[in-house]
């Protein structure tokens, strides 16, 4: 399976979320071991075929009930695919540079992976649009018992599932969702409303700029407990927590269209008119000023496109899955006017500013 | 005459310039004094009735020959008035606080003036779009002639005409005009031009933004020198200065069209979109996005637009003008805001950006 038609099966599955959803995606992610073997960082070769063959046992049963998983040898892929495999949260960071086996087992169909030989054996991955952490469990768990059929898991009485890194032992369940708030961000609101809304036992990240605010306004909530509390438990905090604050977005962009009219209406329409017109744009503006114009769908100001379409050019201007996208790799000057152009062929004609 | 209809005849004459002239404007401004008068800071009411007489005489001896010349009491105009007049560099700043006899002597006509009671008795002045100093000239020139027909001028056998401050004696000529260098400055040279080609008898002038460069590129060139140099030869000197300074802009405009092709083109074509989408914006940016817009129309990327409506509009969006061309006072926010729709109304449905 090539990498470009996973891009694109990623931004089919996490885009088109209902209108004025706060809730980007949702993520659910399990980490198994197999039982009486090394974690992958201290396995030779011989150790680490024993994972992959597990893993292609489970996709060929999964396929019979017409999964559509395909494998992705990791060994052999270009580096720059594999950094848009990183950029869809397919792959992680650790795996750019290790040579040792390792594999994808990816489903365009339903968004589904297995990740085998990262940090853990396999690490069970669905990514879904909107918050829908329950499905995603769900699917997940149907992968995991499928693993189950072929190997035996490391599980420890007390402790349950072990993984490499000890913050993973328990559950190995970690539940996350993607959360836009450009208008708490635009109302100054946003840390109050954090600190109020996440409690402990869940952590907050975001991709921080230059001194303003979190990239296109992008924060991920996730459990940070995997021992002594079940999937149920963790998957309900951080539910309760994704529509406590989208509660408080939806409020804070009520308030701001009533307070600040203007200044929305110029942040929104610069945006629209920025991405039109742009000849060269770095990922970082493009992001933030895509970020902008769905804020401008969702209040009603912009019309006449689709919100999915702005929601898959945040997908596909990432610099390493636009030069996958576009077939050749790029230098960065040229890779920041091909951005312009692939925005402006999207949204030229669509976006019409009054 | 109001206001208004003073700043909308500084920007007839100044805008509407050959296309891809450099020269955005010329200036022409003669000082003079009465003989044996205190100048205007030292003289009570009484000495400076003498000078307003001498002028509203002048007046009716050149409207004879359909000067088309009228008076403005500047003691009496409000401030905001005053500060549209000091945008149109018709009044200086100095007068803005001063409450003494003065007045503006100008003709809607041929964009000529003679301020009364400033620095000197009277400051003739004619501003033109455009590298026209001889022009300029000979039309202070006769103004001065008639000046001289009411009252005997303040004049040293060795100096030649006395000034209130020092720099002006002599000839009492500043002859000005008013460059617009983006591609000097979008290729960096524009220092180094300067220092090429304004010699040490010359002087150079920028509203100097946040660090960047001069505001909408703009600088102005003028003769330092009054005392030992004939008028012909300050107006060669500064002619001179300009068009070499012209030359090197032409140059660097066909180089950055051909260097940095694509760079250039998101500058301009992200100025349009920005001016004709913005809700909000100040007279900072304001300025070098319709400078910017401007040198899109000389290189061709943006057709459609006349190019004397983005000059009209530098004049017409400074804050005080803006005011009183709306014709209230308007607080700063509310002053982007109109600012905003002012250059929407002009430049909407005729800046397509491809």
């Amino acid at each position: 399976m090539d990498t470009v038609s996973i891009v694109r099966a990623v931004a089919r599955h996490v885009c088109g979320t209902a209108p004025r959803e706060c809730v980007f995606s949702s993520r659910v992610r399990i980490a198994r071991n197999i039982r009486a073997t090394p974690f992958p960082h201290r396995g030779d070769e011989g150790a680490l075929r024993g994972p992959l063959a597990v893993a292609i046992a489970a996709m060929e049963g999964l396929n019979k009930a017409g999964g559509g998983f395909e494998l992705v040898d990791l060994a052999r892929l270009p580096t720059l695919e594999k950094e848009a495999l990183v950029e869809c949260h397919l792959i992680s960071r650790d795996l750019l540079l290790a040579e040792r086996v390792s594999a994808l087992v990816v489903s365009k169909k339903s968004g589904a992976s297995i990740l085998v030989n990262e940090e853990d054996h396999f690490r069970i991955q669905v990514l879904s649009g909107g918050l829908r952490l329950k499905r995603a469990l769900a699917l997940a768990k149907r992968i995991e018992r499928e693993l189950d059929q072929h190997t035996t898991f490391a599980k420890h009485d007390g402790l349950g599932f072990l993984t490499a890194c000890p913050t993973n032992v328990g559950t190995g369940l970690r539940a996350s969702v993607m959360l836009q708030l450009p208008a708490l961000f635009f109302a100054r609101r946003l840390e109050t409303c954090l600190q109020r809304r996440v409690g402990r036992a869940l952590a907050v990240r975001g991709i921080y700029g230059e001194g303003s605010g979190p990239l296109a306004c992008l924060l991920q909530i996730s459990n940070q407990t995997t021992a002594g509390m079940d999937e149920a438990e963790a998957l309900a905090q951080v539910t309760k927590a994704a529509q406590d604050i989208s509660r408080d977005e939806q409020r804070a962009r009520a308030s701001i269209q009533e307070r600040f009219a203007w200044d929305v209406e110029d942040l929104v329409y610069r945006a629209a008119a920025t991405l039109t017109a742009a000849r060269s744009i770095n990922s970082g503006e493009a992001m933030d000023r895509l970020s902008q114009v769905r804020l401008g769908i969702d209040l009603g100001l912009l019309d006449g496109v689709d919100r999915r379409i702005v929601d898959q050019l945040m997908i596909f201007i990432r610099p390493a899955s636009l030069q996958v996208l576009v077939g050749e790799p790029m230098a960065p000057r040229e890779r920041d006017m091909r951005r312009a152009k692939l925005i402006r062929e999207h949204l030229q004609g669509l976006i019409e500013v009054p």
